[in-house]
C-alpha cells in the first residue's frame, strides 16, 4: 500500500532494543540491567510519592536532580544536563553538536545506536575499525571530522580504552565535540572516568546513565557533564524539543538515589566480584572472554557457535544478547547477574558443552 | 567567549515554558494544570509501585498503556503512539512527517511551540493569520503545503474550530499530513474530537495529553491516534531517538488512569461549570472573554492593561499567563482552578479594578 503523503516522511531503520520478556522466571542477562534492586531507602521514597504532585508540571529545569549530580561530581550545576536515559541525552547531543558536512567518527564495533542517530539526523559518519583485539586505534581519530563519539568502556566488548589515549584524541580535536559515553564506567577502575578533564577540554562531553550501576533502568535517567557552553546549547535544543522530559517520579527518586551512595558502591563491588568469578568459569570451559570493565562479559567459545548457544539458552529461559554482525557474530554478551543466576548459566553451559 | 567548535552547533531559540514557582501558597493559573489531583484509586496505585520493577528497563512498546488507550478510543492498538507528554509526541511528529521543501502551515496565534519545532528541525513554515475574532480561515489551508498543524480547541484563545471545516482541510490536503492537536478537547463538547475521522483520512493524526483533563502533568504522557502507517513511521523515528521513553511509573499509572473514567468525567464537569461562572464574572467586570472550549479563558479588559494586571496579580501570588506577542499583548490567559481559587482571583480583580 502506498500513500499520497509518503514523500514527506522521514524513513529510518530503527534501533532494536534487547528483548524485554514480560514473563517471570527468566534469567534475564540480555540488557545489562543491575540484578540488585533499589535500596530500602529508595523503596521507602517510592511508596511515599505524593499523588498530588503528579497534578502539576514537573520542574522543567530538573533543579533537584541537577544539583545532586553536580554535588556528587563536584562540578557546577551549569555543567550538568539531564535526560530520559542516556539514550535521550545522546540523541540530544547528536542533534546539538553534530551539524557538519564532515563525517563524525565512531568504532565499527560499539553501541549500535550511534549509526541510528546519525541516520535519523542525516549526520555523515565514518566507522573506524577496531584492531584484531577489539581495541580502538587512536590514530583513526586524529583526522579532520565533524565530531567523535567513543563508548568507554566500550560495548558490547566491555574493553576499557586508556585515558591517556583519549587525551591525545581531545588534543587533536579541539574544533570538534568529543563525546565519551561512560554508561558502564562505574564498573571500571576508580579514576578511569574522563569527568576530571572537562576543565581542560571545552570540547569534551561525558554521558552517564542510572540504568546500570544505579539499578534504575525503569526510571529512565541519564545525564551529561561538560563545559557550561556545551550544556547551554544542549538545553536550548532540549527546550526546543520537549520542555518537561523528567517526570515527578524520576526527579524525586533520581535525586534520592545519588545520596544513597554506600548502597551503590556495595552493589558495584558485588557485581565486579561475580564478573571475575564468572569470567574464570567461562575460560575454564573453553571460552575466550574479553577483559571486561563493565557489568557484562563478551565471550566466544572455541568450538560452539554463539548463535546456537544463544538459542539453546533461550529455550531454557536464559536470555543472553547476540549480535548478528560481522566480526562479532560468534560472541555472546552476557550481563552479570546475581551469583545464583550465573551458577545457573554455568550449569546450563555444562549440560550444553559436553 | 567563542569556541573552536561553534560552527558545528545547532543554535536554536528555545520554547519558554510557563513559570513553575517552587513555593507553596500560590494560586497557579499559568500552565493549564488540572486543579483536582489524581483519584484515590490512582493514589493507591502510586503508593504501591513496586520498587523492584524500577530495576528493569520498562517495556519499550508501552503495551499496557497503548492497549488501554486503544480500548478507550475503540481503535486498534496499531493506531496508538505514546510519548513523554504531547510535546514529545508533537516533536516526533514534526520530525517524522514534515520533511518537505514546501512550508508547513499553522496559525499566527496558536501553541507557540510549533515555530520552535519547525526551527529546530529546519522545517519551512508559513503562518496563517487568524481573523479579527481569532478564528481560523479555512481557505488559508487550501493551498499547496508541506503539512498542516491545527490546535483544536486553539490555545491560547480557547476557541473551537468546527469539525466540518477541518474536513474541508483534510479533503484538500490528501498528500500532506494534517495534525490536529487536541490537548484541550476534553473540555469542549462531546463529539467534537476528530478521532472518528481517522478511518476516512489516512493523512490525519490526532494528538492528546494526560496533562490537562487527566490531572497528570507531572507524569508526562501524551499520545497520538492515526492510521497504522502513520503510527508505524512515528514509532520508527521514536525507536531511532530513544527506545525507552516511558518509565515504569508512567506506564503503570497511565494505564490505570484510563480505566478511572468516572472520576475524570466528574472533574471535567466541575471545571466546565467553574469556567462558565468565572467567564461571566469577568464579563461583569468589563472583560471581553473569548468563548472557551478549554480549561482556561483568554480575556482582555476594556480599560486596564493585561501586562499590568499580570504583574500586579503576581505580586499577590496569583500566576496568570501573559504573551508579549502582537495582537494578543492585551490578553491574559487564566487557567480554570478550583472555585475558591477563582473567587480569590475575582477578589483580586475587584481590588485592582476600582
Amino acid at each position: 500500500m502506498s500513500f499520497l503523503w509518503e514523500d514527506k516522511i522521514r524513513v529510518v531503520e530503527p534501533y532494536t532494543p534487547g528483548e524485554q520478556p514480560q514473563k517471570n522466571n527468566v534469567i534475564k542477562l540480555n540488557t545489562n540491567e543491575n540484578p540488585y534492586g533499589p535500596s530500602d531507602e529508595i523503596k521507602k521514597i517510592i511508596n511515599n510519592l505524593s499523588a498530588d504532585d503528579f497534578r502539576k508540571y514537573p520542574d522543567p529545569t530538573s533543579e533537584s536532580l541537577v544539583s545532586e549530580l553536580a554535588a556528587f561530581h563536584n562540578v557546577d550545576k551549569s555543567r550538568v544536563f539531564v535526560g530520559v536515559g542516556s539514550d535521550d541525552v545522546l540523541a540530544v547531543s547528536f542533534l546539538t553538536f553534530f551539524n557538519s558536512d564532515k563525517p563524525i567518527l565512531f568504532a565499527d564495533i560499539t553501541y549500535s545506536f550511534y549509526p541510528v542517530w546519525a541516520d535519523l539526523f542525516k549526520v555523515p559518519y565514518k566507522v573506524c575499525k577496531l584492531d584484531d583485539d577489539f581495541r580502538i586505534k587512536t590514530e583513526d581519530y586524529l583526522t579532520d571530522n565533524g565530531g567523535v563519539i567513543i563508548a568507554n568502556p566500550n560495548a558490547p566488548t566491555g574493553i576499557y580504552f586508556d585515558k591517556s589515549e583519549i587525551i591525545k584524541i581531545l588534543e587533536y580535536n579541539k574544533s570538534s565535540i568529543v563525546i565519551i559515553d561512560e554508561a558502564y564506567i562505574d564498573f571500571a577502575e576508580d579514576g578511569s572516568s574522563c569527568i576530571d578533564l572537562i576543565d581542560r577540554y571545552d570540547n569534551l562531553l561525558i554521558t552517564r546513565t542510572f540504568s546500570k550501576s544505579r539499578s534504575l533502568a525503569g526510571l529512565r535517567i541519564g545525564y551529561a557533564i561538560g563545559n557550561e557552553a556545551l550544556i547551554k546549547y544542549m538545553n536550548d535544543v532540549k527546550y526546543s524539543f520537549n520542555s518537561y522530559t523528567m517526570n515527578y517520579a524520576a526527579l524525586t527518586l533520581g535525586s534520592a538515589v545519588i545520596k544513597d551512595n554506600d548502597y551503590f558502591e556495595n552493589v558495584i563491588s558485588k557485581i565486579k566480584a561475580t564478573r571475575e568469578r564468572f569470567s574464570q568459569e567461562l575460560q575454564d570451559r573453553g571460552f575466550k572472554v574479553l577483559p571486561s570493565s563493565t557489568n557484562f562479559v563478551f565471550a566466544c567459545h572455541e568450538k560452539y557457535s554463539a548463535e546456537e548457544i544463544f538459542n539453546a539458552a533461550k529455550k531454557k529461559q536464559i536470555y543472553f544478547r547476540f549480535f548478528k554482525q560481522s566480526r562479532i557474530d560468534n560472541f555472546l554478551r552476557i550481563t552479570i547477574g546475581k551469583d545464583e543466576e550465573m551458577d545457573e548459566v554455568i550449569r546450563f553451559l555444562d549440560s550444553y558443552i559436553k
